[in-house]
């Protein structure tokens, strides 16, 4: 007789920001209760980022397996391709075994994650499986809480863009959005503030490095930093807000 | 001798969308350390969103003052204005009487959030009012949680805007971005539908509302929802992904 073979199931858990405390009691509690920990790395030197903000609050457990896994940093197919693929064949290895395997990402899972890889990919490799999904705060609001400045109100609309594609498309956008977030802004700094200062815009930008870490660093003028070498993971906010809330003087409907 | 007034500190504290487990923990811990907590309510005669979400995690303390507050939902500026006047003027006297106020708000306190009158009208009021932003989950990414579909990846771009105003702008924005977010969307639906069937992108759309609650519901078919009365708060999440991230077969750099 054969036993029908039950699937562990998947979680991918988003652990916020940076700041140990931004996490959620759902995140809190299912990093806790899953028989498998997967915890991405870039790096094999390096420690996981999203491993150190969550890890304080994983109790010891010599039963629950912390899985390190290699995600190197690389936009080239055929570095990336191979490093996935063995990875999630160690994920799914723990799943036909009928573990549970939460795979922790920094921020929110829904933004930018490559947890989204997994996402997709899952249903095919293990027909059946049930994902779950826990959001977490993302950068993309944390962020403007640091910086005391709304993203959206009223009739307000924002939108967000990694800066290493398509910053050609700032003129056009500032005219439809009150808030644009671009991410990764590291290497195009330079090239930002040249477009910034033609649309006359260098006062409505901020620069933030490691939001909500003992390592944020807050840039209100961007010249300032235009020929240092930033973090590839830094963001800069522009707030223009021309559609204004009913409350503020003019813009009622 | 006078003695120096010192003013309490002001806190938005995102509650997230719905569920009270989405909570962060630093959230749950201003939540029971201020002396004042202050709960927004849209009716005089029921209850408050957000309180129903996080009270639960709010300890019994005689201590600590429950100070809802009435925010009508209107946007006649006639009603609006004398309201949070009001409502200010309460918060006003704990925070010069040195109490620490929380202000409880749903979601994000930086995505359309009443917070945000309070937060630029504060430091007019109180000069050198102490203020800080707890970020929460925000529905903005909670909902593509629950539907299992990123809001980016790769090189995708997002977008957020409340379809109360602009639905005319979405042919040129689906052009521009992988994913929309339209908030708002209750009574926008029809009007919605006939730009979506014109577009092409009626299979690109899905219909939430009560995200992560209990009475939480999504739907496919925004045809089945048209003539239904909505609920004001539910969003439409709009899928397209033309620029795929680098493990996505053509879409390499």
């Amino acid at each position: 007789m054969n036993s029908i073979q039950t699937l562990g199931k998947l979680f991918g858990v988003g652990v916020g920001p940076g700041a140990t405390d931004l996490l959620t009691l759902r995140a809190v509690s299912i990093l806790n209760e899953v028989e498998v920990l997967a915890i991405p790395k870039s790096s094999e030197h390096l420690p996981s980022f999203a491993w150190r903000v969550c890890s304080p609050l994983v109790r010891e457990n010599p039963e629950q397996e912390k899985l390190f896994l290699h995600f190197p940093m690389s936009k080239d197919p055929e570095i990336l391709i191979p490093a996935w693929d063995k990875a999630f064949k160690e994920i799914g290895m723990r799943l036909t075994q009928g573990k549970n395997v939460a795979f922790i990402t920094q921020g929110d899972p829904s933004v930018y994650s490559s947890w989204n890889y997994l996402r997709e990919e899952a249903p095919e490799r293990w027909p059946g499986i049930e994902i779950e999904i826990v959001p977490g705060v993302s950068s993309i609001t944390a962020i403007p809480a640091e910086l005391g400045i709304p993203l959206a109100d009223g009739k307000e609309r924002f939108c967000v863009l990694p800066a290493t594609y398509g910053l050609e498309d700032l003129p056009r956008l500032v005219e439809d959005f009150d808030t644009i977030v671009l991410t990764k802004v590291g290497q195009k700094i330079p090239e930002l503030v040249g477009i910034l200062k033609e649309l006359n815009l260098m006062e409505n930008a901020s620069y933030v490095s490691y939001a909500t870490t003992d390592k944020q660093n807050i840039v209100a003028d961007l010249d300032t930093i235009k020929n240092q070498n930033c973090d590839y993971f830094s963001t800069v906010v522009l707030s223009i807000r021309k559609r204004k809330g009913v409350l503020r003087g003019e813009a009622h409907e």
